[in-house]
């Protein structure tokens, strides 16, 4: 090979590579949207089948590990909680997981990759459905690890939602109740549907207004991206 | 040519043309995007520019076709009905149509592509302007078609879209009424504003819960994703 | 070097520029969803580091400057208004900046860019923290500019936020009092948190329905997208 030829040859390999990084972000933002999408409609078979095997999911301050906590959460706890076992979406029972402002980072090496994002809900029961009547907003941050397969397929490593705010339809984010929903506090086995872990530092929801670590550092500075939460929670009376 | 550069400009020809699906993919969010911000101000003009001669829009039940069809839903009916035969807003009527979660996939060949996206909508009247007073949310999900013309251009071939939910701003979600809009029933030319033909199945709106089917497999299995919307109706009464 | 190697290399070339592109586009989304996450959690100086030196902040009718002008918006102003002085956020104070819908376009010489987007805001205080209790929706344009440094970085040139609707938690858009937030009326240095100058024309909140001028051409037929807003106010009685 000539001189020449090795150069444009090492050019192209460049920029097969970094084509492929947008092949990635493009091909993580069409996985972390399906999620999305299948949340919306209670299709837990189809939210299991994106994790990886090792993955692990956050919620509510408990952490769900491996595929068989992954399951837990969303076979054994949510459709059995949300859809009386029915893997697709009953009557009256909305939970629309809109998917937005995603910050992708694609590894250099194209192994890994981290998400930032946000889902702004609506969620509730209608008036003609079976069970107990509510109806609410809610706002929150993700977090998220992903990872490609030998099989060059990207699957979520870890799902760390963060659930901000929530407000009812009738009241708004101004008459939250104080610790609204629980966090977790016990644990799988002694809990059959609990989470393995706490998440520590254990999150409160708002009025708690803490903000989530970011995975990237500043864009501009390039500086790591501080938090001062020293203000976030000093309202509670407890 | 040696089989050194033949090598080569296979390389260069295959980065070309996956460089151009993104590009591809960059060009159908900003098409898609301006259908929103279009259709927010009553640009309605500018939205049937969006849309290849041959083009089809499902809304509420009903197909329109062709360019004639497109123009008749969003100049003859839209056009008269929310701004009074004006091309642009009129004060006091909110109609934002925010385009969000985009799947897009754009075909091998790159001549044609598909959208899994949603709106989650504002809309109303404010009571300082001429009309019935109303104001209301809307969430609903799109499964769009996209052609890319000899010029090079990409057009919006089909436009489905599938509200799903409605709130008045007052009620919400939880109290919507059965049947809240009425789906198309009368055709064109009988109906001189009516679509030319029936979506089939006929949609139904929240409290029903139908999952739209998607036109992507599963990004991870690879496998079609099977719906089971067999309990999303089952509190009808009628 | 012969004519095909030199053929090649052209081809290379113009792949590496219009990659280049699309990473730009990646890293504007990036610095502008970051932008989202900053204002949220009320880290300003987060914020005002992702602004060029000679940027400029539309606001509610005003212009901010240069970085003092930035500087004075969000730390002077914002950060005493929203959180006392703290470069964080405060218990009980919601201010999420959704970012969505973004139309990004770099430049043919990647040095400059331009993008219309949306936020679709929920704000307001909650009933156990201090202050005037408020709770509202909004709803916003932006037509931003983008410039990419001798570093190779990505900045904020300008940010034009056009507030379009507010709707209080309890009543909503079709009840928001007209003039609900007063456009800036006094400037910098005699009123020393205001704005250099003011925005011409003169904006105006919901229910004026004014479009906001795009900055690019219609993406079909590439001609300007020409405005009607000739309705956009005719509801004033002043």
């Amino acid at each position: 090979m000539t001189d020449e030829t090795a150069a444009l040859t090492a050019r192209i390999e460049r920029l097969e590579h970094e084509l492929g990084r947008l092949q990635d972000e493009s091909a993580i933002r069409k996985l972390q949207y399906s999620y999305g999408y299948f949340i919306d409609k209670s299709q837990y078979n189809e939210c299991v089948d994106l994790f990886a095997d090792d993955a692990e999911v956050w919620f509510l301050g408990g952490i769900y590990k491996g595929k068989a906590g992954v399951r837990r959460l969303y076979i054994e706890r949510f459709q059995t909680q949300f859809t009386q076992g029915h893997n697709g979406p009953r009557y009256g029972w909305l939970l629309d997981h809109p998917q937005l402002q995603m910050v992708i980072d694609v590894a250099p090496d194209r192994n890994t990759a981290q998400v930032r994002g946000r889902s702004q809900m609506q969620a509730g029961l209608h008036e003609t459905a079976e069970g107990p009547q509510r109806a609410w907003w809610e706002g929150g941050i993700y977090e998220n690890d992903y990872i490609r397969g030998a099989d060059g397929i990207w699957r979520i490593k870890a799902l760390r939602y963060f659930p901000f705010w929530h407000g009812s339809f009738a009241e708004g984010w101004a008459k939250t109740p104080i610790d609204f929903i629980p966090m977790a506090s016990t644990f799988y086995p002694e809990d059959p549907l609990g989470p393995d872990a706490p998440v520590e530092p254990r999150p409160r929801l708002w009025p708690a207004t803490d903000t989530i670590p970011f995975h990237y550092p500043h864009p501009v500075t390039g500086r790591p991206i501080v938090l001062d939460n020293s203000r976030a929670r000093e309202g509670f009376k407890d």
